[in-house]
Parts: C-alpha cells; structure tokens; sequence
C-alpha cells in the first residue's frame, strides 16, 4: 500500500493546485481519497466489514465529508457512473451524421475514455475483486451496467437509430468498454490509453456478432 | 382481484393433487401465493410501504412461512431464478452437436418456456411495473439478468462455443427472452406459448445484429 499511497499524493497535489481557491470547502480530492481508501479496506478486511467510519478515517476526511460525496459506502464503488453516461452519450451525439450505430458506439467510447486517467486503471482490478466478492456490489455493478447501455441505446435512437438496432449496439458498446477496460488494467503503464483497447475489443466483437449462427 | 382470486385457486389445486402427501409440511401453493400477494400489495401501495407481515397476511400464512420461502420481500419478484438458469442451460446442453450458438440458444430458450404459464404471464407487467417503481427491485432485476446470461454463456462455453461468440449469444438470448415475455403478456390468451415469441425475437435480434455498422 505504500506506493498507492505516494500516488495518491501526487494525484491530490494536481488537484489542489487546480482548484486551490475553493479547498477549504470543497476539500478537492476528497472524493478520489475515499473511492481510494474504501477500495483498500475492501480488500484488506471485505465490503461487509468495512464501515463509513472506517473509511472516512483512512481518507483523513470526517463522515460528515463522506456523507457529502456518498449517499453510502456502496455508491463509492460506482462514482463517475453518471459522468460516464453523459459522455457515452455525447460521444454518440457529436459523431458525424453519416457514421453508422457501431461508429457512432465507437465515438461514444472514445470521449468516455477521456474520463478515464491512471487512478482508475490502478484501482479498477480492486474494484472488480471487491465487487467480485459481494452480492450487494454486484447487483449494484449490474445496474451500472444497465444504465450505460441505457445510455448508448437512447443516444443512438436519438441520432434516428431503429430500437432494436439501438439495443444491441449499446449492449455491444458496454461489453466493448467492459473488455477494454480489462484489457488495458493489465497493460503496460507506458502503452496506449483505454480508448485503442475499448475500440479493440468493440472491432472484435463485432466481427464475432458476423461470425454468429 | 376476484378474477386473480378464482385462478389463484384453480392453480392451487392442481398443486395440491400432485403433491398430497406433502401438504401439511410444504403447504403447496404458499410459494405462489406469497408472489402474487406481493406484487398486488406492491401495486397498490408501493414496494417500500410494503412489509413482509402484510405479505404473509394477504396470502394466508403466517411470517415464518414467508421465511422458509423467501430470505426478504425483494427476492420474492426473483423467485424462479436458479430454475431459469438451469432450464436455459439445460436446452443449451441438449441442443443437437450440429447445432451452432444461435441454435443452442434457441433451444435452451424453448426449455425455459417450459417454466412459464398463465400466472407468470399475468403477473409479468405487474412485476415490472414495481421494478420500474424501484431502484431496489431494478438492481436486483439487473443482476437476475446479468445471471441468465452468465448461464447461456457457460452452457455454450461447455460446448466448445468460442467465449466472445458464447457471451454475445448469450447476451442476445436474454434479450430475446426478455422481449419475448413482453410481446406474450400482451398477446391474446389462446394464442401461441412464450416459446413462440421467445424465438421469433431472437430471430429479430439476430437479423437487427447481421445488418448493424
């Protein structure tokens, strides 16, 4: 845990500098610092085990700060849900009017990526042990997952897609992103960002959807 | 609810014939009573106003019983899960050598058909209309059906099928059993079982999959 430590340090470092005005109220990498320190406490001791009080502790942060960010100790595993939605979906919105569903998938991936630095690619193979090793997270993975296919699928009939088309383009597009994202936790540090490997993976499914019967 | 009332008893009935012997002690019927006394309660006054004593007061039983059935009021709208499962993987195992993804698919979604009668398909809207209601009832909803995929999956990964084609049809199967269910509520009672629409809405999602780019 002592390297974790030291980027997270850095990591708040860049924030501070950013938003240095507003840190006393907003107390900037707050919310960075408690996804961090839950998903140590859930694999050092298990999700059930793991309290807010806990948590807020290792962050150096009061409950009082994590009830700010958290409505509860389960919605830290899923933050950044909403972003990504909304990104997923400008993505699908802004690619060129002549781009087919699975381009436009595709651009939805990309800008979704952006979203997505080294902190998330350190933590997201912790995330999935602990989601891994509790029902509740689970179910609150699954809906996640349900919400950013929600996400393509309403993007793309928007564009004029047929529903159907729009379903299965948006269920292709999470597993995409899923698979990429997998792929690229395991990569080299010094390799290319989520995005080569979200696309990758996009490539490859469609070219198995082709392959299917 | 007269109308409910009345089949409820006839459904009850034949149960009873079948397993007499067991009556006193496994009290046949309590299982579907209990499901459809929860879904009328959590049409009428919402999931979260409904408790667990008013479910087992509706369906005349008592709370233990309700117990022995069902761990909490939230997986009473999940009840049949594990034998989805298994049926969906069983067809898929039974499928002829020949056959290929698609084709397995197909015949585990015949076999889970098998589960499904009359009580299913009148209570079905009503058991999405709570889930709709519900960001409770939706994750639980979410992970049933991350589960029947991962049953699809598994059983077409057992037979040799590639894990990126086995995933996709497994993918397209709940899709196609989902949309079936839909279009069977809806359709008239003497029509066709939800085989029927099961496999006409994977041949749809099929032909929606070749076309996409």
């Amino acid at each position: 845990m002592r390297q974790l430590s030291h980027h997270r340090t850095l990591v708040t470092g860049q924030l501070s500098r950013h938003y240095d005005d507003r840190m006393a109220r907003w107390e900037p990498g707050a919310r960075q610092r408690l996804v961090r320190a839950a998903v140590e406490l859930f694999t050092e001791q298990g999700y059930d085990a793991t309290t807010v009080s806990q948590i807020a502790d290792r962050a150096g942060v009061t409950k009082s700060t994590f009830f700010r960010h958290f409505p509860d100790k389960r919605e830290l595993l899923v933050a950044g849900q909403e972003t990504l939605c909304r990104l997923l979906a400008d993505g699908v919105a802004d690619a060129p009017e002549s781009a087919g569903p699975m381009a436009a998938v595709a651009a939805g991936l990309e800008r979704a990526s952006t979203f997505m630095g080294p902190e998330n690619r350190e933590l997201g193979p912790q995330i999935q042990a602990a989601v891994a090793a509790s029902v509740e997270l689970q179910e609150r993975d699954a809906l996640k997952t349900v919400g950013l296919a929600a996400a393509l699928t309403e993007a793309l009939v928007a564009r004029g897609v047929p529903e159907m088309a729009a379903h299965l383009s948006g269920e292709l597009g999470v597993l995409a992103f899923k698979r990429g994202f997998a792929r690229w936790s395991e990569a080299d540090d010094d390799g290319p960002g989520l995005a080569h490997y979200a696309l990758a993976a996009l490539d490859e499914l469609r070219a198995a959807s082709r392959a299917l019967d």
